[in-house]
């Protein structure tokens, strides 16, 4: 299984809007996204990596270890990030009426999964 | 009932470490703080502040609507933050093992009310 069927997968979950493995420096490899988008997901999305690499950096110097997880909700998009390795990180972007939970799951388990294939 | 009865029982919460009312500029007006810390809890919510100003930056130029919330997870530390109002935030540090759900739903339930009382 390639990004694009892993990514797809991920964007099955209810209220997916785009799904995407992007490195930290906010480009992306590769992006599926979901039809009828209320925002602009592919730039949210790489806004958000700028943010992604420096609450790592926070955490970092903090000794709170290393990034799981960052989701951030505004009222018109739900975001998940979960880091991959030091270098990419895979991003979903959500409605807020969509699955939170199921999301939030589906990164973590496709994480590791993508990690085998960079 | 005041700031600090709706942190106390926010703290509650399994794996409740700290809970703060905030300001944006990372000053905290009222902190409650669990037994046992394994991290500096307060030291990183003061940092994860001014990130959480960035996101809301981010998210209004991007025009995907007001920040509602913020969730950190690390190694060490999951941390959500809710904004009350445009000058305070609620936060709420908290183990990985913890209750994620249950924590995020008090700040959910609680900024409301806190903002009652700004």
């Amino acid at each position: 299984m390639g990004f694009r069927e892993h990514l797809e997968e991920i964007c099955q979950v209810d209220g997916a809007v785009a799904a995407s493995v992007m490195g930290f420096d906010g480009i992306a490899i590769d992006t599926v996204t979901a039809p009828n988008q209320a925002v602009d997901a592919e730039t949210l999305m790489i806004e958000y990596s700028g943010i992604l690499g420096q609450v790592r950096k926070a955490a970092e110097l903090l000794k709170a270890g290393d990034l799981t997880e960052l989701t951030i909700g505004t009222e018109r998009m739900t975001t998940h990030l979960r880091p991959i390795d030091s270098e990419f990180f895979l991003v979903l972007a959500m409605s807020p009426a969509g699955n939170y939970g199921k999301g939030r799951y589906l990164l973590r388990v496709k994480a590791p999964k993508l990690k085998d294939e960079l």
